[in-house]
């Protein structure tokens, strides 16, 4: 999946001209200093085995072919896939999930008034690129988990369809009601646009890629360029995952051959509207028959016509239907035991299954998986041993809806619960700069990774180029905090890919790592996503995907044999401590805003101003959002911070006596905390209204869909006026980040015990 | 001209809800309680006389045939012009001058290679239109005032073609040197555009008009809706009018029979390179056939494809020659002589050329300014008689560069200094809100005149659905003033119409003003602003043509019948308040950033983030600007102040005495004073480099064309990093602000011997 998901990491401190390696004398956080050289060793020797060359071939291999869920060449690529991980002496086994993937019988699109238009609905064959052929093999452009549907009705356009635009279309007195609704792609996840169609009483909805944002504006179209062509699909899956992600049909369970299964009618996560992603080559003749308003300014995308909001005069008969078959998952697990402590896991995963050939997405990624696996079996040979367990994981059918790593994680929640000590995540990579999202636990660990690593095109760290990068588009005050903060910040994780289930529902501490920013191009989820667009166009010659596996290669064996787990809370503390301003000014701004609008209403500037030879709806007054109580959350804040500070004082004092030893029972006690920190952070309940998403700090948003939202009880309640919900989420969050706050106290007095 | 001119007026006291009319039973400004109440009288009998059916005819046949300079139906208009002004029972007549005004001989865009194309260069009859088939009479597309020439070079794209964008391109790696540039029309004045080019080196310059601001993005297209059609090009003059604007051979004298001229080829107003306007149909195949670097992303129009730089490989092949004759000009004058002060006049003007048949541009405003006149005659006819003389003008030549108004009042300067109370001038009229640009001083009289003027979509005053509108769009920091501010503010002139000479030249008291904001659309200069489209989507049944001629017509009897003149410093002195402040802004934000950019160069930010696939050239680092002694302008400032708060006392002291007696000596020597102020802020040396431009408050900025820089010395060098010449525009500017406070205060000092 990937794509509108996170958006960054970054901060600095080494002045002008500084270093840009971190200090290789140092040890390394968590490690004795003797540990660390040692450490420092089979890092190096990592770092250099993985192979650009391998990485091109085996991308080669598994992308000939589609492999979505469900064919031949998905089960053949899990089987090489496995028999890669066994070749490099790791002990790996295939798991299967039967789920429900639902894949297109009919699909029409027609302009039935007032002219004729019949959509395509296919991307072309390329000469130039030698998979773009076999259209036999390819999975048809679809929304999978669409309901089925046939509709006739007047065509509306809704900009990104999400709740704004719906909010504006109101003010222009347009309604959708028993319309069909044409949405372009962005802003939101594409599975919150049917959403909130059906929501707003549309009874269909097509999606298209704007070359506004997807196509000719950005750059050359493929073949010539990087970029959308013409009549290029953007597949996706659209079940409702911010209800729960994987089969819909399982939902909490791992969908195993016996397991119990809801009937298809009742699976909440399918759309309630038939559904269909167009080209802009099959959206230009609809959207040109419309009539009616001027879209607002900022709706218009970059095809050349005016765009206008209908309803109509454009009448569009739609037609979904799915085979609604269940289909078996290939997940692929292997292992190297921990020699210490087999019990504690580190987990790393890249899904396996494309919508067609997935050159980029996900197979960039996972070739550098492969290559980490290759290396590390390579270590094995030559004597090192990890302290901890180390599973590297192929996931099946993440397209769909993260199906293989949710179906796994949840037939496992028990052991991963008890045993998990991170999971890593990648899903496809390009050019450019380090991207990291995670759990800020890990943030200081994860910037002391990424100076360890060379940009393969400028030769400093990849560390120092991000913060470089971050200076130069920062604001002002975003630059100073830049040049102080010894680390820089990771986004907080939404949804979209195979975290989710690892953090959103277990509280497994999580990273999601690729390279970006210096590659892009339109091949998303369409069939020009294959070995000759990803080798013409983004990472040519895999030096990134060389740096992507020693990026992430290096986290996990450092998590794998430091003798005091890297985790640290003052990085965490202080982003706790944002998100409360953040809320703060969130509803300040919902307060000054709903003010000045009904002072407005009030003086009659709305009436004043409309033009009467427009429609013009001025907006109602509304009740003025009360002040909360953020008491309880700013509390939690403060003794969060008293807990973190503490902690990094026992910290420093033991790394001033030379470190900890492994074999110490207060470490081992440290450890089993850090361990459980992050799921402290969980709640058995969840969130409200959706009890599958556990975490109190993180959750993707119920209107963004890969979106993050932080704090989502408190900060989804303000967005949707729900204020009592709000009151209730800083209670319940402010207790959450208490009992947080007491086990890194525990951890602290553990620590101190070390030494005396 | 008109256009991309001034952007509004605007601000506010009224609470919500508050009056939105004028309070009738307080004396007008400048009038005793009894002269008020007779005046009030006068102009409600105005008020109803314009009318819109005469308004429409008259438009039909101004607008019959094309009618720019040299035209035989530009001669008769001005002969039916001036038969109108006589049978209002004006005093009028025509004065001729003989100026330079090129029209075209040879006109080709060619793209030779890599594929050739023949641009169209014309605009198509539109068989809706019924006047849009007068080819044999329509001035070809061009622009007026390019140097001749024939040149073979390479293309590139350079945006809108301001200083900005080349030193973009410079980043980038791009010179111009030898090239053919093409420019989107936009952001600056055209005739900026060849200028910026030559002083890169380009050999040629092409001007288009984008579909992103002229065209389908913005609405349905010309003759579906009003926007630019694809074959539609905007003519216009490109003479360098920051320089000296009117006719090129005879600068700062009137261009009569035998007024001594240059030779053609040393008026240094014409371009240095051939440059030509062509439509998006004919700019979309020599953009497509560009190669080279994506444009950056704001540089991106609505074409369908990508927006390339070159240079090259397109090829143009682009050669213009123009007729250099002269053409005879007539300006037709129209008097009421004045009751009581013949020797104080009121000027008030509008063009009566236009590009082809110019229905908007300018006789949309025309038939205003006649029906004004008609009614000022019928008011005679019923016993009104000015006290002032009112001068009602119909210029010729304004759209090549505002020839009629420049000659004339360059002929008649010594008469115009010595009587020249205010100049008011309008240019085309829309549908929508009241739009001001002028002198300060008057700031606070037209508000009061805006307040009595009925909005006729809306019947509130046209004050206050302005003051409403621009509520809506602030920022909370300017509603707050918005809500506070008895005035709302008015813009200061830059150029692009009659006023020029007026207020910049000459330093009379100038208002420019319009209606606008609910109009739009494409046909600016092109065949198609006829009266069909006129009257099919602008002010279809002029309602707003009868409002401008209603408040036009308001403040020309106000400001000739008023017994004091409403002059007002008060505002005023707190707009050069406000311009001091910018400038101080201007000054830290350009150290700030010089720093910011060392510190980056230093930090290595632009060789780490470059993408080592493209080309960039980091920035040479440079030295900080110095800080400036703002001391002479604040102390100006500051004495300033004083001076209108003392007038602004005795003032009130006046009014509550019952207000002045038109006979009393002190009140003729304060008119005297007020009329001589603008004047004092003009410089006989005029400013740096041009010195036709002798006010030293107002300009249009050298780069900007028709957009103003305010306190020119000062702001232009600060903006060319001229320091010392800053340092000397300070206390230049701060010397005749001085001198302005000092005439204050003398008139405060009359005006307190009124009442003792």
């Amino acid at each position: 999946m990937h794509r509108w998901k996170l958006s960054v990491i970054l901060c600095v401190l080494t002045v002008a001209g500084g270093a840009t390696a971190a200090d290789e004398t140092a040890p390394l956080q968590g490690f004795s200093a003797e540990a660390s050289r040692l450490e420092r060793g089979w890092e190096e020797k990592f770092r250099a085995l993985p192979d650009k060359a391998k990485m091109r071939k085996h991308m080669q291999r598994l992308s000939a072919h589609p492999h979505n869920v469900g064919t031949p060449f998905d089960k053949e690529n899990a089987e090489w896939i496995l028999a890669q991980f066994k070749a490099y002496g790791w002990d790996a086994h295939i798991e299967t999930f039967d789920v429900l993937f639902p894949t297109p019988k009919v699909r029409v699109v027609e302009l039935v008034a007032p002219t004729k238009f019949v959509a395509k609905l296919e991307e072309p064959t390329v000469a130039a690129d030698p998979t773009s052929n076999q259209h036999a093999e390819q999975l048809p452009t679809y929304n999978a988990y669409s309901a089925d549907g046939d509709v006739t009705a007047p065509l509306v356009y809704v900009n990104y369809g999400v709740p704004e635009d719906y909010a504006q279309l109101e003010r222009l007195g347009i309604s959708v009601k028993g319309a069909i609704v044409i949405a372009r792609y962005g802003e939101s996840w594409r599975g919150i646009k049917p959403k909130v169609a059906a929501e707003h009483g549309a009874v269909g909805c097509l999606i298209y890629s704007d070359p506004r944002e997807d196509g000719y504006f950005e750059g050359e179209t493929f073949p010539e360029g990087a970029w959308r062509p013409r009549e290029g699909v953007q597949r996706g899956s659209v079940m409702d995952m911010p209800l729960y992600p994987g089969d819909p049909l399982t939902p909490g369970a791992g969908a195993t051959k016996d397991a119990k299964r809801l009937p298809v009618k009742e699976a909440p996560t399918l759309t309630k509207i038939p559904v269909l992603p167009i080209s802009y080559g099959d959206a230009q003749p609809l959207l040109t028959a419309l009539k009616g308003p001027m879209a607002p300014e900022k709706w218009r995308g970059s095809l050349p016509f005016p765009y206008r909001l209908g309803p109509g005069p454009a009448q569009i008969h739609l037609k979904v239907e799915s085979n609604w078959d269940l289909k078996t998952l290939y997940d692929v697990i292997a292992k190297i035991p921990g020699a210490a402590y087999p019990d504690e896991w580190i987990i790393r995963g890249n899904h396996h299954d494309a919508w067609v050939n997935g050159a980029e997405d996900p197979i960039s990624a996972l070739v550098d998986e492969l290559e980490e696996a290759r290396a590390l079996g390579e270590l094995l040979k030559q004597g090192w041993k990890p302290q901890r367990t180390v599973i590297y994981c192929a996931w099946d059918g993440e397209e769909p809806g993260l199906l293989g790593s949710t179906e796994w994680a949840e037939e496992h929640a028990e052991e991963l619960r008890q045993h998990a000590v991170a999971y890593i995540n990648t899903d496809s990579n390009g050019r450019g700069y380090l991207d990291v999202g995670g759990s800020h636990t890990l943030e200081k660990f994860i910037n002391e990774v990424a100076k360890d690593i060379e940009d393969p095109e400028k030769h400093i760290s990849v560390w120092k180029r991000s913060e470089l990068k971050q200076i130069r588009e920062a604001s002002p005050e975003d630059r100073k905090e830049l040049r102080t903060r010894p680390d820089l910040r990771i986004e907080a994780l939404g949804s979209g890919s195979d975290y989710t289930v690892f953090v959103d529902h277990l509280g497994i501490a999580s990273l999601s790592v690729g390279y970006e920013g210096e590659d892009g191009g339109g091949i998303y989820h369409s069939i020009y996503d294959d070995f000759y667009w990803y080798t013409h166009f983004s990472d040519t010659d895999f030096v990134y995907g060389r740096a992507l596996a020693q990026t992430v290669g290096t986290a996990v064996m450092r998590l794998a044999d430091a003798e005091l787990l890297p985790f640290d809370f003052s990085d965490f503390a202080d982003t706790i401590h944002r998100y409360d301003e953040q809320l703060k000014k969130l509803l300040k701004k919902k307060q000054e805003q709903v003010l000045e609008r009904n002072q407005e209403i009030a003086e009659g500037v709305f009436t004043a101003t409309s033009d009467p030879k427009q429609t013009y709806v001025p907006p109602p007054s509304e009740p003025v959002p009360p002040f909360l109580n953020f008491a309880p959350l700013d509390n939690a804040a403060t003794a969060l911070n008293a807990s973190a500070e503490r902690y990094q004082k026992a910290l420093a004092k033991v790394e001033m006596n030379g470190g900890v030893a492994l074999a110490n029972p207060s470490v081992r006690a440290v450890n089993a905390l850090l361990i459980e920190s992050e799921r402290k952070l969980t709640s058995p309940e969840g969130l409200p209204g959706r009890p599958w998403f556990k975490h109190e700090i993180y959750a993707p948003g119920r209107y963004t869909g890969y979106g993050v939202k932080t704090l989502p009880p408190i900060r989804e309640a303000i967005e949707q006026k729900k204020w009592q919900q709000a009151e209730e989420g800083i209670v319940e969050v402010g207790k959450i980040l208490e009992g947080e706050a007491a086990l890194i106290n525990s951890a602290a007095e553990e620590l101190e015990k070390v030494v005396q």
